[in-house]
């Protein structure tokens, strides 16, 4: 008999927004989740080293922290201010356990996207000493065209692999979402790209729906769109990838269900659509 | 004094979608307005080749008609009857005096897009006899990337370049709309190859706004988001374009605005940001 494999499910806090991190670790464990990835948000009020070792007490992995980035401003101010808040970040990571930050890098409307571009890959630079320091890496999330106005200036994977390569550090790496590049005819390329970088820190899985509603709080769980999750993971474990599928998903209409269905239900799409 | 050239100010007649054609091309005549182009809808229960003389008599080119496409379908029965759609708007054109017809290529939901793709590919070539006789030219439009799923397998223009070339016929060409393509950093270099292609047959402009609220109507009037149109414009005219540059704007919002108000809007935003 084949039990389902659920060795690298990992979900994110943000899916399961309603509950406290206290109660995500407990469910997600009792479900037989084996990771699990932080909202910076999901750690307000608490002590970050002791809800660590909550956690890992839990039996669950600390795959990642959510987010660090927002690096691109008008003015040098809001550029250190933006540093600063990084650096906040890696601290955080460090305590908490995580060896990982995934970045979402800012865009800023009425500055050039080659100019984000440009401040995003300066800030990273800034960042490397503090994350040598603390064993914590970087993670480039090229995010959805459709955002590209107001929080990424990165949205393919070849600007991630890109930055990937000039910036040259092992503690830089890329957060592969397929919400942001299902769509892309050189997915495939990059992906394996990606792998010859030693690049690919992270899979992030959801859906996308048609229609989709809201440009930021409608995506689906895996199984209720049009994204070929099981090609694209083809290509992810082609290039040796074995960490863990992360779902994330932001939904203003699954937040609204009963969680603990809801659970239930994200166990079963990833048995049966990742 | 240097009067301002609206010599190459082109509207679509969605973007006044309270007005019927009628009305839409007295006031946009009025207006100093050069050229229109014609969407389906706005044909519905008129004579077609009168419509024409009508527009002609106002002084405006006929720019294009807008639109065919949704060539892909998971039956050869909806394939067919997608290509008769698209013959139907070809003999529209005609009898219309439109010398170009813009294509939303279509995608659908549960089919891969590679499949989709070779589908339009296909739909396009049978079409080309009927483009031949009717001297009727089809482009290509790229949509956004968050059309993917359901009204377009093709997403960049680097795409759309490549079935160019493919089909290599000079009725088939490239409509390049700034909203669909403001964010991709293979921009510049595309629009160079597709002026090298000779296939560059029409250009649209509007904005992107931050939050854009809505996936379809939405859109900004020129000068309300963050797109650099006089970048964009740069490049295109240096591949030696001289055609229109064609406002379209589908805008729940500015719809429900005084359209004698919005179309002087229009015609300053043009002067401004164009």
């Amino acid at each position: 008999m084949n039990l389902p494999d659920f060795s690298r499910l990992c979900i994110h806090t943000i899916t399961t927004k309603p509950w406290p991190i206290e109660t995500a670790a407990a469910k997600f464990s009792a479900a037989g989740v084996k990771g699990i990835t932080v909202w910076r948000d999901a750690l307000t009020g608490r002590d970050i080293a002791p809800t660590g070792r909550l956690l890992r007490d839990h039996g669950l992995s600390i795959v990642s922290l959510c987010r660090g980035g927002f690096f691109p401003a008008l003015t040098a101010e809001g550029r250190t201010k933006a540093l600063d808040d990084n650096r906040r970040a890696i601290a955080d990571a460090h305590a908490l356990g995580a060896p990982l930050i995934v970045l979402v890098c800012g865009a800023v409307p009425g500055q050039s996207l080659v100019e984000s571009r440009k401040q995003i890959v300066d800030g990273i630079a800034a960042l490397l000493p503090e994350c040598r320091a603390a064993s914590v890496k970087l993670a480039i999330e090229p995010l959805h065209p459709m955002y590209a106005g107001d929080r990424s200036a990165v949205n393919t994977l070849a600007q991630a692999n890109d930055m990937v390569e000039q910036l040259g550090s092992p503690f830089v790496g890329v957060a592969l979402d397929v919400y942001h590049l299902w769509w892309d005819p050189a997915l495939e390329a990059e992906i394996a790209r990606c792998g010859q970088l030693n690049a690919l820190f992270a899979y992030h899985v959801c859906d996308w729906r048609t229609p989709t509603l809201d440009l930021l709080n409608d995506r689906g769980l895996m199984g209720e769109g049009c994204i070929p999750l099981r090609q694209i993971r083809t290509w992810i474990e082609a290039t040796g990838y074995r960490g863990f599928n992360e779902v994330e998903i932001f939904s203003t209409r699954l937040w609204a269900t009963d969680q603990d269905e809801y659970l239930k239900q994200i166990v079963a799409a990833y048995r049966d659509h990742v």
